[in-house]
C-alpha cells in the first residue's frame, strides 16, 4: 500500500487545523488600535498551536519518510492522532477567549498529552511493521523528548490549578524543545543514502 | 484517465469534512470544567462521524487502490457519494446539539443510509468498467458487510421513533464492523503482488 | 513548469468551497422534522451549487488531462477562474435564504456568467499556448456548450426580475447539459493513444 | 528529503486562507441589490487579498521550481510564511468592514510586510543551502521587487495615519508590480533546460 494518500490527507486535515484556528481572531466592530487589546491572548494561543501544529507536521512528514510500508493498523493509528489534532481548535479557543484561566489550560495540556500518546502509539506501530532494525527505529533511538513531554505536560496540568503561568511556561518549553527539527532520522537517513567508508 | 487527482479531491473534501465538524464544539465563555458538560453529547456525535468519515476514507483509499481505470461515471459516482458526506457536519451538529432525539436521530442514519447506497453505486460504477473478474470485484466477493450496514441503518431509523438509545447502539455497532481494516482488498492485492505457487 | 501543483492548488480550492456551502445548513435548535423546513430553500440551492462546482471540477480536471504545459499566464487564467468560483457559497446562501428572490437569483446567475467566461479565458490561454492543432483545440472543436451557457444564464439574470422561476428552470438546465462528462476530450484522447487505422 | 509535501501542505494552508476569507462576505438578510452595497468594501479587500495570496502562491511555486534540496531550517522557514499568511483573512475582515479605516489599513500593511520578510528570509534559506550560484540565486539576482516592496509598504503604514486613500493606492501598486509572473525565474529555467550555445 502507498503513503502517499496517508500523507496527502494528513496534510490536508493539518493544513485545515492550522488556519480553521485563526477564525476564533474575530474582526473588532471598532477601528482603532486599542480594540486589538482584548484579542491578544487569543492570539498569544494561536501562535502557540500553530507552532505545536508546525512540529506535528514536521515530525509527521519525517517519520513518514522513513517508513516504507503501510497497513490498514497504521492508517488508523494515523487518523487517531489526527482526532487529538483537531481538538487543537478548540482548546486554544477556550484557553485564549478565558485569558489562560486554569481549567481551560489544564484541558489544552490534556489535549497535548492525547495527542503526544497519540504519536507515540503511531510510531510504535509503524517501527512494528518494520522491524527493530529498521531505519525509522534507529533513527528514534532512547527517544528522550518523545518521552520527555508527556511528563512535561503531566505536570503542567497539575501546575495549572495552583499556579497557571507554569503551566504556560513548560507548554512553551516543549514546543521550544521540539522546534529544533528532528535531525536523527536525516542523520540516519543520510547515511543510508552514503554509507560510511570505513 | 489517472485516478489521482480523483484521490485528491476526494482526500481534500474528506479532510475538510472531518475537521469542520470540529467547529460545532463552541467554546463557552465560562472557564470551568463544568461549563463543558453541555457540550458533551455534541462531542459524542463529534467522535461517532469522525469514526464514520475515517471509514469511509480508508474504504475509498483501498477501494481505489485496487481500480486502474477511471471514467466520467465514476468522477460523479465519487461526487455522489462525496454529496451525502458533506451532510455529515449538518447532522452531527443537530443531533449532537439536541442531545440525541428521535428526529434528529433519525436524519442522522437517514444521511448514513444514503452514504451507504452511495458508496455501493460507485463500487458497483468501477467494478462495471473492471469487469467481474477484477481484483476488486474478487477483493469485495459476496460484499456481507455492505449489506448489512444499509439493513441495521434501516432499522436504527425505525427505532429511533420508539427508543433512541437503541438506534445509536446500532449506530456504534455498524462503525464497530467496519473499524476492521478491510482486509478482503488487501488480501487480494498481496496475493497479485506474490502469486500463490501451485 | 509542472501543472501537478496547478492541480492540486486548483483541487484545494474546490474542495473547500464545495465543502464550506453546507456551513450555510445551520442545525436548528428545534428537534422535529418541521424545524427542517425552512432550510428546504437553502439545502436546493447547496444541491444546484453542488452539481455547479463538481461540474467545473471535472471540466477542469479533462482540460488539464489534455493541457502539457503551463505558463505563468495559465496559472493567473486559472486563479481569475477560482475567484469567481469562491463566491458560490456566497451567491448559494442569499439566494437559498432569500427563498429564490429576484436579485439574488440574479446576482447568482451574475456569479455563473463570470465563471463561465473565466473558464472560457482559461481555455482560450491554454490553447494559446498549445496551438491550434492541439489535441486540446480539436477536442474542443466548435465548443456549443460552452458558448450556450453563458446565453442561457443571460437570459435567466433577465427573466430572474420578470419570473423568477423561469430563471431557476434554466440553471438547472445548464447543469443537466454539462452532467453529461465531457466525451469530447475523452474521445480525442483515446485517439491519441490507439490512433484510427486507416 | 522530498519537496512534494511542503508544496502540498502550503498549496492546502493557501487554499484554504483564500476560501476562508469569502466568509467574511455575510449574506445580508435583505434580498435586494441595495442590500449589498455595505459588503463593497468587504468584498473590495476581499479582491485585494485574494489577488495578493494568488502572488504568494505563483512565487512560491516558482521559486520551489528551482529548489532541489529541502531542509529541516527551509521547512520552519515556510511555516514562518504560512502563519504570517495565515493573518489574512483576519486583517482583510478587520480592514473591509470597517471601510478601510486607519488603524485596520496600517495594521493590513503590517501584515503584508511581515509577510514579504518571511518570504525574503525562506528565499535566502533555500538560496544558503544551494548555493549562490545556483539557478535560483541567479534567477533572483539583485531581486529589485522583493527590495522595494517593503519599502512601499512601510510608506503605506505610515501614509495610512495621514491619508488612508495613499496607503490603499500603493498596497494595490504593489500586487499589480508582482502580477506579472516571476519570468526571471522561468528563464533562467528554460536556459538550464536548453543552454545557450556559444
Amino acid at each position: 500500500m502507498h503513503k502517499g494518500r496517508l500523507e496527502a490527507f494528513s496534510d490536508g486535515v493539518l493544513a485545515i487545523i492550522i488556519t480553521i484556528m485563526v477564525l476564533e481572531l474575530r474582526a473588532p466592530p471598532e477601528a482603532d488600535i486599542a480594540a486589538l487589546r482584548p484579542l491578544l491572548p487569543v492570539f498569544l494561543s494561536y501562535i502557540l498551536s500553530f507552532v505545536y501544529v508546525g512540529i506535528y507536521w514536521n515530525n509527521h512528514h519525517h517519520m513518514l519518510q522513513a517508513a516504507d510500508r503501510i497497513t490498514g493498523r497504521v492508517l488508523w493509528a494515523n487518523l487517531h492522532l489526527l482526532f487529538w489534532l483537531s481538538l487543537f481548535p478548540f482548546v486554544t479557543a477556550w484557553m485564549g477567549e478565558n485569558h489562560f484561566q486554569a481549567a481551560p489550560t489544564a484541558l489544552y495540556g490534556g489535549v497535548l498529552l492525547m495527542a503526544a500518546l497519540a504519536y507515540y502509539i503511531l510510531q510504535a506501530t509503524i517501527i512494528a511493521c518494520h522491524g527493530r532494525d529498521s531505519i525509522l527505529a534507529r533513527a528514534i533511538g532512547r527517544d528522550l523528548k518523545g518521552k520527555l513531554s508527556p511528563m512535561l505536560y503531566l505536570t503542567a496540568i497539575g501546575c495549572a490549578f495552583i499556579h497557571v503561568a507554569v503551566a504556560q511556561v513548560l507548554y512553551t518549553a516543549v514546543a521550544l524543545i521540539w522546534l529544533v527539527p528532528d535531525r536523527r532520522i536525516e542523520r540516519v537517513l543520510a547515511e543510508r543514502a552514503a554509507p560510511r567508508e570505513p
